[in-house]
């Protein structure tokens, strides 16, 4: 009982798997990717605070630490499934609030229990830490998809994961956006690569849409 | 395209884990879970036999080798889940059905499409062979979680896996089912386990709703 | 005691693993290729079927469901030491129906042995079952060894294992093996690969033999 | 080059295992901790709000989200080690900034260092947000010696590590940390366990110190 | 080809596990395997020196160091397979052996033939350093038995597999037998377990025989 | 207590991974480390007598056997790390040792302590023995980066592990080197590569130092 209980839980997330049956050369834990995200999303944050936007470092904290902790209740619902209706969707983002609101009512303390909706509430909304939460998100997409392809991995569907992640952090305008595309991404389509993938040509599509 | 790449495919069941991030002693594949259910319905088909039970061995053939086939596309659904609403759960299995049909539609070759969309149908239904597939399924159901908790796993969850089959396969009224009752699941309570938890105790409780 | 010894046996063979040392990107167990075996062996008589054979789906059931039961007895005896000379080859093969037997001897009840007896015998004999049993084992070791030399692996090993199962495959005179060599092998061919080592070369001089 | 140097060396913290031989049941990455520690972080701060103390988030979010990044440089040292002189405590963590500042003087840009200074330096100071950090670090020492304890690892580091990390944190005196001590560790307390240690008396005796 | 050919199969030695399938807590390499039987052959050697006798340690690094090499060739053949038939087990060793020297003749140059025939021939024999050898190789295995009785694993084949090694050593004529059964063994009885099972009860039913 | 608490400590050395975070493609333990050291040790030394050099055998066993045994207590610190300072790194080995003697002092028996000191000691030195486990060490770290390289790992730390390793194997002037260099190295240049690396260059740039 009690935040025992959630603190005990964050250990399966060490457990599950993105993705899974996906990734041949290395899997990710949910775990490590929330906290890689924690990373992009500062990077990205201090970025936009240089360039004079104002950073509400609490709710960017509240909203990427446990970001994806749903997933201990509702598991890895592939994203071609959550896409596929958006009924659908939307089903299982009541669904997966529904759990996550009655594990706070059960074993959340009343004194801390408005903290913990904010907490595990979904935090990709139009604020620029929202946004920010976005493209952290989608920038671990860009990595885990890389690192397969780079390694030789030639599934269509990291072309697809890559691209779609790249097209949907180009969609969202921010400074830090800008910074990414035209400084780090380079970083990146520069390494040397075992893939008979032309990754340079992909990122270059992807970017022109 | 083609047949071979279903057969491709189905190296992707062997890293896709079921119930992720519960199993703390050893996890098990959807691949060799498929594979047990196919030895247990076997075996309760051979029950039947014995029994006077006619038997449509193509037919079950055919419902228990692909039995979880869709979870490559729709990923591990926790069973809370799917189960929270029934719109939800109807919703979810229509995607898995589209997702199915239209892996079908776009790889296996016009004359054996009608073969593969009896392959990978839901094969669980009110027939012999359905009942005895919905059987096998929760019987492994029951292995994974006995081996669980005889290991000295002491949450919550596997005694309601464990239980929650029992009672399922208690309400299928058939021969194998009684033979699995009386003459195997007492192998498996007399089993020595490092369990504080009273399997024993759970089991009958269990049979007796 | 009983079918239970049987069903908690299973899942030994999810942990004992095909060609240990061997494998570099990928290992698979026993229980994960013997579901793919079930799958292949479906396929392989459904077009059978469509060609106008008979199948015995009993039987079908019966050999290929458990066909590497055995293994939890002698464990993974590598190809090369098995065919080291007819007379070890024999040697072990009584060996392994001694412990079947004996095991099916000491738990299995009474009126089940024969099922069992059954069961867990060779099952590659001339019937076109057992050859469909033989062809779909040789497909899976194909399908390995094409997954590491697509993933880069240049031992020489794999090359042989891909080259004598295509050889092995090719000797057996069946429709659907036509099918296979002619319309499944080369989607496998045609995959993308980051070999060195000429697939397609190593094919056509397989089938020429 | 670049940040982007930065965003792909976090992949090796999913593969740094934290004390390396010791743990028997489940192994944790440093990246799993650290996701983790920002998550108690967050909570520890939660509850001093609560109290009426001032947080600065942002520098919780700087210090708590790369606190272990200086073991991609200098490995996982093994604290008795790392204790085992004053002297050499010193020099390792000469070391460790050392690598860090070249690390950043090589692939940060001229605009982010002084960003990475802040973010990659040691966060445990006097400050509320140090101390906040210090007792979260010291918090997943104590959920992972108890997880091992409770699976029944009777080995008795852990029990020291449990202890240790207890007494260290007792020693903090934070109103959070009454709660943690009064609310949550309790129920830590009471979770049945397999162990024959007796996790009570040593959780007693600890915060007896 | 030449004896990098030799260092390079090493690793296979890394990958192939011992017992496949049995072990529940912790696998063991056949490399890790080896590097132990050194380092307990070489304590018995020093046992030995110090009462006296005369150490060939050349003959001894000689035998100890590849003493498993050959389970390369032949994997890991189960041990009631092994001793199933007097005619079988001299069958596989004369396999073995043949395909040890077959690799001798392919791959060492001829001037290191004659150390490699040494090096990898069956070491135990009834010389001193032959039945160190022996003892060695089964005090690991009375450790790995252990190790996994201690943690609980209650499964028979484990008992058995601490019995027999124990019975074997005592039937070894050596004071450093002796030693290990009068100061080393019984701190091992004396560790605390986690099993039902009587491991005091056993050792000493085993000594006794 | 006593050497049963050294012979059960070798299982940890089965866990502690050589350079984590860095191998993606295969990782090493200490122990199959260690056990790969005494492999190429003895090759050397047998070369070296066949130039008619007198290998004092006892003492090589000696040293290789437990040459990484350290590490239990210290754990794997980085390269960079150790040679970062003259200073932290006599700091570290005093500390090692002090670790190791302490060890030694508390579980060892009287009788045997001399033994052990002499076996955990750092056996690198000027004499034959001591050189050539230094080879054998340094040849590891050529065979577990080239594994690497040659799976396509193109991260520089790899080709500095392989360069760096043959350039302190060249500056040890020894007859088993030389053979090593002439005859040995070759072939595993000669070895079929999938990395954009150039392995030969390398080999030549660093042995030409």
């Amino acid at each position: 009982m009690g935040i025992h209980k959630y603190f005990r839980s964050l250990n399966e997330l060490e457990r599950i798997i993105r993705c899974p049956g996906k990734f041949k050369f290395e899997e990710h834990s949910v775990a490590a990717h929330s906290w890689k995200v924690v990373q992009y999303a500062k990077t990205l944050a201090d970025i936009e605070e240089k360039h004079g936007a104002q950073i509400d470092w609490k709710k960017l904290y509240n909203i990427t630490s446990s970001h994806d902790y749903g997933e201990i209740f509702i598991g890895d619902i592939k994203t071609p499934v959550k896409h596929s209706s958006m009924q659908l969707r939307q089903l299982i983002q009541q669904v997966e609030e529904g759990m996550v609101n009655h594990f706070i009512e059960e074993h959340i303390p009343q004194e801390f229990k408005g903290t913990f909706y904010h907490q595990l509430r979904e935090g990709k909304d139009d604020s620029l830490e929202g946004l920010i939460l976005e493209v952290a998100d989608k920038m671990d997409q860009v990595y885990e998809a890389f690192a397969e392809l780079q390694r030789g991995n030639t599934e269509k569907e990291f072309v697809v994961m890559y691209r779609n992640a790249l097209i949907k952090i180009k969609h969202i305008k921010l400074r830090s956006v800008d910074y990414f595309l035209e400084e780090i991404l380079p970083d990146m389509v520069n390494e040397e690569t075992l893939s008979s993938i032309n990754i340079r040509q992909i990122t270059e599509e992807a970017l022109a849409l």
